[in-house]
């Protein structure tokens, strides 16, 4: 039976601050990417998260991200090699420490870290190194085609390809600019058939109308919101219905 | 042949701040306290840390600390066992990860934590929680006969009794409070005497004349400064004589 | 016409985080505490809250807090005298600096700032000199009969006696603790009634049945859920039929 | 009698942190730029700073920065013109309340945000905007010739030119980046030469031979370490044999 890994970001309050529907997410995903204190999350939301997780069965991975609470980790910063490293290894080991037996299943990068990796060979080389320093079979989840997945593949580091539910995407592979007007997909139903689609064709088309051929291992979902939730429902139950599994790998 | 272990702080920089003499007295200890970007140090600053501590082979311990840059971590932080547990996981974890294969051999609190779980049961029973929750083996270092001590054999926590160097003491084990002109001793020669009395009559005369029977497995010694330099190479060379080994247990 | 000032805390949204209905409290109250940034805001939602306090007209009062956004400023901090001064002199310079002009209405501590210092008279005295520095004008919040009120006496700078409507009060003037089951009232008719009377009789009945003489310059409301806002709106509309008009001094 | 203005960045110590050789250099130049808490400096180094200061006589400017301690404000953050106008303001006037009845002499920006606004108007206009809204009498020190100046210009903020006395200089009146060789000049004679002649010349020979017109305001000075305080008092020395008097204006 075919099958495909449904990830999502998760553990984002903080203090007093609430936010992102945790409790329901975490049952329609296989896997989550957890806060680790530099963009959002604390100890306390950790310590409940990787619990949640560990009930629900749902695979851990570490989120980690440049130190920026103020900018949610959305902003870029102009950091070495080495500090981003340095960085990657301190979030991945304060999470780690909070799981059963300190089992990670993998590491995404969060917000700005995520994106100007996707296309800074650099830098992505440095998360990579940072990986690997801390558990050289912990895999990356990174943009399908990206410097990311270049950089994993280099270093011999394990790896999914991560493909955007929700998102359109240009010919060169990578996610339309959220300042373009048709960046985000809204519509359910498209979404859900674009994902079976992708699965089943290992291809998308692309803004221009090309196709894109692109094996994903992992789609990342959100659940911030109502719609999103909604959104994931709709992915599961056409999945459910090409009987296709969803579960982490 | 008998011997002892000699820690000390470290890893106390954070960004362009530079703190401390880690590259002496590294080499004149057999365990290091590291500091976890909590009070002091930063990602960077622990990778080098750790870096150096592996090459001169002296025995690694995570610092965790209350969340208190400005304070250096000595002023105390009204929280709840679940909030201390939960932070000192968050430090250990992420000191753990730039070891080699994740081998840390001690954790010893810092501070205002140390100083006040010393007295509340309460507060000592949820570090050594938060210690054992990543790692049952794991020995804490705390103040002999302490709280600390207490709350660790309680769990079933290893642990190593500590002594102070410089430090006078109160019939009652604890240690005169720095506001009493006598709390600290300077004299190289009286405190490498001390040193050595405390090692093998498992006793010392406490500062009302009175005497402390106190087994210490780890003495905590200062290389912050010059003077603190000399203390230390003092006791190394008293002890070299009475043919005690300086090691980590 | 008898008048009273209303007063609510708010700005307390934080990066991505949101909390708190400001924009339909601060059309309720007469005067608003914002944060500084220490607990809870950060410059964006300073810059945002002091423009919709402008424009409807209502005063704005500092709301330093200790360095706690983890805590969300609730936690005691051990700060020497100094320490706090300087912090209730940094926090209020930044919150004025948005204002038109310059000008602050009043200084409320917040949290545990505000009750440690209403029983700690050291504490007190330190945040009343942060302000008198700053503005020998500016006058504090503090809970009525507090230490907070007689620190400011003793140095002469202004204040304003605080009550709260949903609190019941112990005999010595000060709050019911929160951990106490009656510590809370919850009734809207109730409390309007309790702000009435407070207002009329410049009394009010404790929790043990006794009468503790109280005048207040201030009632704090709060505004951070539905629930909150009916009561504000039920002690509105008592005060209004009883012509007593909500205004700052 | 002919004067300039040299200054030094001041107060960057933090917590129990100790940079700079703040009681010498205070003494030998004009005016201060003060850290506001976000690169450096706290609540206590800047009360403790402003006191300093005012004693002798040095005019005080704010130093803002991007929120960066780790990276010392000297990684380019991204941030919306917003963000960066509100952190100014903020930054200000958490400054200006630790002075005598709150009187600044200037901002000058720091590290990566001063570098970057010197190239990019959009970033400038959000800093001067923010000075302008917190006093528009309060002057800009900018890079002489660079967008900081233009913008100042472009919406009537007064601002002072300044010019780097250790630093080369491209063509077109920007500094040589530090990763050339030629970045910085270290011969206190040298140096002392080129800032007699660029005040009496109003301009300078660059890196290229040719000569770049700049009439300077300021002279930037550092004072950080032995050898920069020697080129200080050799400056010193040669304006005044130059009879020319060092003086904020």
């Amino acid at each position: 039976m075919q099958s495909i890994d449904l990830n999502s970001d998760l553990g984002e309050s903080f203090g007093r601050y609430s936010l992102g529907n945790d409790d329901q997410i975490i049952k329609l995903v296989s896997s989550v990417n957890v806060a680790c204190g530099f963009h959002a999350g604390d100890p306390d939301v950790m310590a409940q998260t990787v619990a949640k997780a560990q009930v629900s069965g749902t695979a851990i991975g570490a989120h980690p991200s440049y130190p920026d609470r103020q900018g949610f980790g959305r902003r870029f910063m102009a950091m070495t090699p080495d500090e981003v490293k340095h960085l990657v290894i301190y979030q991945i080991g304060a999470l780690k420490a909070f799981t059963k037996n300190g089992c990670l299943h993998h590491v995404k990068p969060h917000g700005a870290l995520y994106n100007r990796a996707a296309k800074d060979h650099e830098l992505a080389l440095a998360i990579c190194q940072g990986i690997q320093s801390v558990d050289p079979r912990l895999p990356i989840y990174g943009l399908a085609g990206s410097q990311l997945i270049k950089a994993a593949q280099e270093i011999g580091l394990p790896y999914a390809q991560e493909a955007f539910a929700d998102r359109n995407y240009e010919a060169d592979g990578s996610l339309v600019a959220r300042s373009h007007e048709n960046a985000v997909i809204t519509d359910p139903d498209l979404i859900a058939k674009r994902v079976l689609k992708l699965i089943q064709t290992e291809s998308l088309q692309t803004i221009d109308g090309s196709i894109l051929n692109l094996k994903a291992d992992s789609i990342c979902v959100h659940g911030d919101n109502k719609a999103a939730l909604e959104i994931v429902e709709k992915i599961r139950s056409v999945l459910s219905e090409a009987n296709i599994q969803i579960k982490s790998f």
